[in-house]
């Protein structure tokens, strides 16, 4: 049953929930079973060390919770960090807005960096603050890897340098939601000590689970610290592990099903560096169709460019709520509605999971159209054009298929 | 599992098998069950009654075979004429090719009349052949209404004015297998005789369902003629009617089940009115991409436009296979190949079925990077951009979503 | 949407359509595919080869059809005899019934040995008739392996030893549609020149595929013979095999996905051997069932017992009906009919396809509180007993729980 | 892609996750789509009121949370309470001492009220502590409302008679995840303040809902107390409520168009009350094979029975796991294993969400198969056979099959 339905495929271009391929939804099409039942660890298992792949880790632990991501933030919170603990955390979009919301409301010390909206975190600010601190009250550096929102990614490697400048030991804790999975993620390399993604964003699956890999040094502060843990405890899920049990409470079957098909499709099928190049090629696409429209993308410099989110900033006599809304009403095109202090300022075109080329082509063409309904002056065909330009010299031979 | 996966969707563009709604694949994902129970006939009942709507029947029977669209045409032949029958059938494309083939097999006598590909039906011979037979010799009048192979649509009011003209009183034979539920289609008012349809085709179904609708002029013949009649014996399905059976043999629970799901959204939900007026929308965008890209359609005058299928000429100096292929290998675009004495000179874009229009964008799209690849000098997103030139003037919002 | 809808799983025991596993309709959860492109013809070749292992071939040529069962017997006649040649058909049921139906039909000059219901081939008369034959103008012995209508197998390795004293070259063709892949078929060995079989039997797919095995001899046959054949001419299929497109017409793509997870789950997941040991073991429990009931099985002799399919005499002052009325109405419990001219005198339990030891012992218990409730005087659980002590002492562990 | 496949179903007697229907499958067959689109609002609201008639409240307000129940119980506990809160908890088995352990790292002052296993409540101790406690230091009273792991079902009519006995005005908190839309529950009635539930269970949903009813004075609580709340606090889904968002973090698509799916199959189709009917129907019948086979259920009185689960106790020299291993690899049956202190001695067989009455006694068969295996000496079929006796007077007509 539909509420709202329309000819033809739904065009989802937000930033996450993303299109799940075929392949999930056949494993996730299935009765339940008993979780409790011999055959179910060895399925646990396999996802919970091959997820650790997404993050290139070799030495975190990995833990997956039946939650969305924020659940996964709060459980990266709580097991690491005492009430009261100063963090730094960089307030880039509206992702850091809630993320902010949560840590006052779970009790920490939170020293916020802003940034304007569009811009990456100020490294300089960061260095300071951590090189002041001497005292090493500061027990946590919290990063949005890239900032849903405003279509920003950081530079991890960048604030790893910040931090090891100062000879600062704060944790680094950082939100790969949007990232991991996506965008080169190296955890090991730049010492992040605990990363957390969300089973609907590149991993292409329903939402539902909600992915952390924390450091040995993670694990360690989750000994002492004093943070109130109920659902989210990692020393639960560490005693169920000795145990071989795996889960201190019901884990979803199918998602579990589905998770292990999409680490397939990712680590078998395509493989995670060319998934990493897709996702590149896809943005430097809709970038220049952004560009061939006349419009800027919300990322102020090429460094924080997003290769999983492009903002595209309309002109102040525009609402882009209606751009959205036009094409969600006359072309079933989805796309992601700018959200807290850019809402009406600009809309987001989400080209993250399991996507190729014609489809984006289709959606830019649909952004055109929809542009062209509000009154924008756009020239029919000119993104489009301008992402094919792109696409054609990018894009290789489908390996399968060579 | 897949034979050569690929990310993203797969642009499905031939002109059938179609791409299948999530309401339908919902309501074919079940077990089987028996269809001797008392639940299935009310299943049979809904489905034989209401597809008739398709063909704007109220006066013909319906026939659903598990079989393809050519067992559909084998019972029409079979069940109307005997052998030796003398039957005029114009010629002009692949499918007709296929059909008198299969015709000559079932031992007709069959009077061609051929036209070049690209051609509709030659009414002014047909009209001298129906006068020249003045001892009604002439049993059947076999025309395709929409030749895939070529995207030709004919005119069948004329067909049937050739017929009253010449006071015959052959049977009017129609394969509507890419036509019936995408254009429009009048049975009863262009007194066809026999029609018949495929699931995969405007039903945006699996292939498996041979659906035929006979008036009662066809079921009289049925009584009398001489042909061979084993599987697809409408005499069979007849007393099964009575009976409330309705089926000869084992049908299939799930096609049933989602033919039922499809007409539901054709009847219900879109509406066939609407649906029509979709199909012509993304055939004349098709067109005024394929004059952007300078090449020509097959369909040699505008009145033979297909609304279902566009066929493009390549030049003499391309291979219109290596299109096709490019398509397939780099971008996950799914062409028509060229068939018969065409294969080569032309490929096929399908916009039949369940589709809209920023999918046929991103199609378009693909079409020309891959002709760009082939090194065909095509503007890249001219075509995109003629196409929705004549999209932005036409295409409704979504009813669901006024 | 479910039109009788009721709680729980409906319990499907008849012999066809039988219960679908998980893993085919996670195979056939999938959407068109285009069956022209490159990947379509390695699914295709890899069924086509892969079937013939459960008739136990290596010389046959194989032949799959968008059809029933019935369109297979088609393909099976008319491919290897001509308008007029004469036949000689064992008549044990209701489907030798419908098959002698079809063949009249189809011009053949039937020469049916009948046997009472129940019983299997009359092999005396049989020889007899082969031996009068000198002429050799019996073209086919045309033999039921396994009669769904009466729960009756036949011996094949007797047939042809009939076929082999009488030194007839008579064609075997033989109606394996509920036993191929479900009870030992040795087509080789015993050198039957043609055997067919239907997707909803053995393989637990959903109807749709009429699966032929043509022997070298059936295959020279088809050169010659003079039936009318369209839609199921195994030379067009030869053709297409040549050309490697291997499909004369539209194949369903989902139905070939589904065969392929069928084969997996025969051929390689539980064994074929595993899989007749499993048919036997169910079938010997179902008759002791029956028999604890105070009741008699169908066939007539021990040497008859179907592996798939019981049929159940109830007393003439009860109407069969009137259990399996109830069956559904009450129990959700999907009981076989009985067919013809036994309707109102036996039920039919069939244990075919993908099925377990506790499923059957479950419909078993339904068939006594049904019994019980249309007044006849069955001791609850007396047959399940009966069932349970056979299956106690026979049922394996499963393989790959060890 | 299975572990440890095995023919035929998997026969899942759990008591939770339970067997999902065809329709809820059906309705979660899909892809995401946007949370933010103008759509889903209609689904959300749609299904937060709906769910409230399970717990038969009109007054309180509901939330879903993208969790197990576990994340249910936290989310209820930290909404209403302060840290060194006292509540009383009356254990009864596993699953009040995994709460109970929950409680504690939530930091509540627990005053623990010991029952033996398979006991209910002690409402003597209850109205003691409640009528010792004049100060009104205890702020809740938390009950599971049906022990999962012993199979005992408290009467929570008494337990709110005796707050009201003892003018007590704590909070009632009920764990209701194995009961509600299963067994009957009064939220109103009772004057129940909140009350809880998992979607793997009488929902026969996947895991990943937990679902929270709050009456108006846990609203209120809620507003004041000063647990920490990050992911499971009401306040944000009370704003997201106001904005008509409704989701404070990203839903589960799929899950959400399942629970209307199984809400529609709960109210509409088969209704709550006829559902509670075949629980109770079911249980008993369960019941009577434990007697027949010579064992007691765990419920040391019959005012505890459970309608959803009843642990079966092994004699000593027996080992309950035993029985389960040889159910699962014989038989591909699984029961539940004992919990915590009771491992090995109880199994446990669920009949609780979407089942009927020969799945049950295919269930029992298996058992009794399994007993005999392990050497334990059952009469085959005796079990069987007074549950039948039960059912067979019980058991109504399917509704829709009148």
């Amino acid at each position: 049953m539909e509420y709202f339905p329309a000819p033809g495929r739904n065009h989802l271009f937000v930033p996450g929930p993303t299109n799940i391929p075929e392949a999930v939804l056949q494993a996730m099409n299935r009765n339940n079973e008993d979780h409790r039942s011999p055959a179910f660890p060895a399925l646990s298992k396999s996802v919970i060390e091959d997820v650790k792949q997404l993050f290139r880790t070799q030495t975190a632990t990995s833990f997956i919770f039946p939650s969305s991501g924020t659940g996964a933030w709060e459980s990266t919170l709580t097991n690491t960090l005492s009430p009261g603990d100063k963090i730094i955390v960089p307030c880039l979009g509206q992702f850091a807005v809630i993320w902010i919301n949560l840590m006052k409301r779970l009790n920490f010390d939170v020293d916020v960096i802003e940034s304007e909206w569009g811009e990456g975190v100020n490294l300089d600010i960061l260095l300071q603050k951590l090189q002041a601190d001497r005292s090493h009250a500061v027990k946590a550096v919290c990063v949005v890897h890239n900032e849903t929102s405003t279509g920003v990614t950081n530079d991890l490697g960048l604030v790893r340098k910040s931090l090891d400048e100062a000879g600062h030991p704060a944790l680094l804790l950082v939100d790969g939601v949007s990232s991991v999975g996506a965008i080169d993620f190296r955890m090991d390399e730049w010492r992040v000590d605990v990363a957390l993604t969300g089973s609907q964003k590149a991993l292409s699956l329903p939402t539902g689970l909600g992915i952390v890999c924390a450091s040995p040094k993670a694990l360690e502060a989750c000994k002492h610290v004093k943070s109130t843990r109920g659902y989210f405890d990692w020393r639960e899920y560490l005693e169920c592990y000795k145990a071989g049990t795996y889960w201190p409470y019901t884990p979803s079957v199918q998602m579990l099903y589905g998770l292990r098909a999409s680490l397939d499709l990712i680590l078998k099928v395509e493989g995670l560096e060319n998934i990493i190049a897709r996702h590149l090629r896809l943005a430097e696409a809709t970038r220049e169709a952004v560009k061939a429209w006349g419009l800027t993308v919300s990322a102020k410099k090429p460094e924080w460019d997003s290769a999983v989110v492009t903002g595209v900033v309309v002109p102040p006599w525009l609402d882009s709520n209606d751009v959205i809304k036009i094409a969600w009403k006359k072309y079933n095109l989805s796309l992601g509605v700018g959200l807290g202090k850019v809402a009406g300022k600009l809309f987001r075109i989400g080209h993250l999971g399991y996507m190729n080329e014609l489809q984006l082509l289709g959606a830019l063409a649909g952004v055109e159209l929809s542009l062209k309904d509000v009154g924008y002056p756009v020239v029919l065909g000119s993104g489009v054009a301008a992402a094919q330009g792109c696409l054609s010299k990018q894009t290789p031979l489908i390996a399968s298929r060579l």
